[in-house]
């Protein structure tokens, strides 16, 4: 709770000093669960909490488990039934920004550790990576790993930040969506105008806007973006009837979003849909005059962020492209667009077949009593694909966030038998790798 | 500059305060300038200022004078060169939010009645009425003239919210467009979620909204509500003659408004266009996360303030049928609308041979000594139709704001040498009433 009490809200400066807080906050603890050794190391930007525990020696394996202390902005703050700083308990549930995305997990995981090094049950080496950039898409972290290439040497990477399906049925992810997140502003006049004197006369940047980003999908639910599938890698028939075999019912999906009936690109299902094939999303909107009551302004401008969300194997520079590709072609003449480009990262898939993989998937069956099931996730974790780049290392994504968490949205939590159980889980798994 | 500095906003609760400061200062204005009966009337919402002069006497003409001293709201702040309500003259020009529309033009009305009185030469009865609505449609204006129809009986409005079209050129509006004013909300989630999670799988609210947008205009610039033009009034030959020979250039609208080019509806010029032409603009648009940097959300809502201006004969009220039969027709199944009237009022057209506009002609032409052309303004001052049709009369519209005065933007200001020129040529035009 004292963790979940810091508003370590990476992407808004004024919130820089708490995400110091919450690294030193966190070293503290790392130190409390007995890592000898604990660095807060600067970034470009917020900084990386960096631990090692090397006793069990040169033989042992070696893992590098990563977390970040950053989470989301906490917008809109009105829907929130407790202040999303408050970290409150109700019923199972432990409530604030970031308690399953994913400070949850990240202690859960200390809490394993200091277990296994207070009774000397620790026999293979730790090394543990706590980022504090994940959720503005880990802009320093690529630089940090360039840096500290020996200091990160590892065989495979515990990633704690993820997931399971239900709270009796745990689940791996072994597929990770890549990111492309863009700023797109269009202008029209050099200032706001008065809508009766000027409206229908010169172009209305706010209507340019809407026509471009309707214009982004067809009627199937396509993505328009010239090459946009290009690179798309086909779902093969084997792994189409494998997530299908995923416990998921449309009915219960659409009674977790409240949404009144399913919008999926034509042809596919929803768990293909959110897993294995790209998207491309509206994730704000503004324009003009949007306080209480009526203003007659004809606005300068308008902005939408829009981000992708990338399967192997596209890339989220050459999406890049494609959005400047469509956005040249079907500007109208008399707006002028700007697009910043503000997260991006590949696509991930991992390996199901690992001595690794095989030891997260008994500690998970030990601990629920249930064989998990494989799954590809609609999120990005943009550090698997990096590690794999950088490192040539593969990762085990085992954390107990659910999808009902409500995580990047109001009313965030975490469920707290998942938390207790993953203590667990975590002990098991390290208890697997020593065999 | 004390009226200019009261940030009389009507729209926003927060600013009631100031909107009753703002008519206090004017009703003690009102008795400076020498009438003897001067009142704060309440209403639903905010107070009318009323005074009246009838020492012409039962055989003289009586002129009732409509302002307004509530302002537009002052967003973006950060594009204001000075603060919106410090009032500060720069070489020509007065700055503040209300200096052109139209707490200047109230004072100069003032100032020139102040003038008339002092010196024994007004001689037809003036009645005043300043408004504190008109920035949000006049809710209150309606039910105001019914109650107090005896009070408000009247030859001829002077309605000083107007404008002319350049400081060498003055001009008088003949025809006002009407206005119909929505806020449009689209819904899907239930509250906002992880765009990786849940995006691609139910509809996103910002695309459907611009989706819906899009399509309100065809490719020819034309509104797609159905029936939206079944009652415009066409342009006759003679008028669009007349309105040809109004001095104006598209080069120097460009440049003024700084747009690259012109947008239009296919078919007419830009002086049809905002003059004679209903439009539908986007005054506002706003869904999810809007704060620098990124989030990965997917919105549960999204807004769009929409309004449309009206000409003769469209009603407000059928135009707000039609945009719910677009909507109904138009919106996926995948989301759900909601539509709130903010605002609504039709179109005026004034007779051009009246004694009463010969009247203003004369004034204005005495005091530039060029003859004024006749215009149709682009705006809507509902209260013309309002008096047309509650009390049976013409208004003369004489003001003296201009286009380039950035009225409900940035950096509005008051010309002052029209200031000046109006005061004259409103004592002016009560002497050549009094003829």
């Amino acid at each position: 709770k004292e963790l979940l009490r810091i508003p370590s809200i990476s992407t808004l400066p004024k919130h820089q000093h708490d995400v110091e807080r919450a690294a030193a906050w966190l070293a503290g603890d790392m130190r409390r669960a007995g890592l000898p050794s604990v660095e807060i190391i600067p970034t470009a930007w917020h900084p990386v909490v960096y631990g090692e525990w090397l006793g069990a020696g040169d033989d042992a394996p070696t893992v590098l488990v990563y977390g970040h202390y950053d989470v989301q902005p906490v917008d809109p703050l009105n829907e929130w039934k407790a202040g999303p700083f408050e970290a409150v308990v109700r019923g199972d549930d432990l409530f604030a920004r970031g308690a399953s995305d994913m400070k949850g997990q990240v202690h859960a995981f200390l809490k394993a550790l200091e277990a296994m090094l207070k009774h000397g049950e620790l026999e293979v080496n730790v090394k543990v990576l706590v980022e504090g950039e994940e959720e503005i898409g880990s802009p320093s972290l690529g630089p940090f790993i360039d840096a500290h290439r020996d200091l990160l040497k590892c065989d495979v990477v515990l990633n704690a930040d993820s997931g399971i399906l239900k709270p009796d049925l745990p689940s791996l992810i072994y597929g990770l969506r890549g990111l492309a997140y863009f700023e797109l502003w269009v202008h029209t006049a050099s200032q706001d105008l008065h809508s009766g004197t000027f409206g229908g006369t010169i172009h209305n940047p706010a209507q340019a806007l809407c026509e471009l980003i309707a214009g982004m999908h067809d009627a199937d639910g396509r993505i328009t973006l010239p090459g946009f599938y290009d690179r798309v890698r086909p779902l093969s028939a084997e792994e189409r009837a494998e997530l299908a075999r995923l416990p998921h019912n449309d009915a219960d999906w659409l009674k977790l979003t409240g949404a009144p009936v399913r919008w999926c690109e034509k042809g596919y299902t929803t768990v293909e849909r959110f897993g294995a094939r790209p998207t491309l999303e509206v994730n704000g909107l503004y324009s003009g005059f949007i306080g209480e009551g009526s203003k007659t302004v004809l606005p300068a401008r308008a902005m939408a962020k829009i981000s992708m969300r990338l399967v192997p194997d596209q890339d989220h520079i050459e999406v890049e492209q494609q959005l400047r590709a469509y956005l040249g072609a079907r500007a109208p003449a008399g707006v002028r667009w700007e697009l910043k480009t503000l997260a991006g990262g590949p696509a991930a898939l991992v390996e199901r077949d690992s001595v690794y993989m095989r030891a997260a998937v008994a500690a998970l069956e030990a601990t629920w009593g249930v064989r998990p099931v494989f799954e590809r996730a609609g999120g990005s974790v943009p550090i698997v694909s990096l590690l794999q780049k950088k490192l040539g290392v593969d990762s085990i994504l085992m954390g107990f966030g659910m999808r009902d968490d409500n995580i990047h949205g109001p009313n965030e939590k975490q469920h707290l038998p998942n938390y207790y159980r993953g203590i667990e889980a975590y002990i098991r798994f390290f208890g697997n790798l020593a065999e």
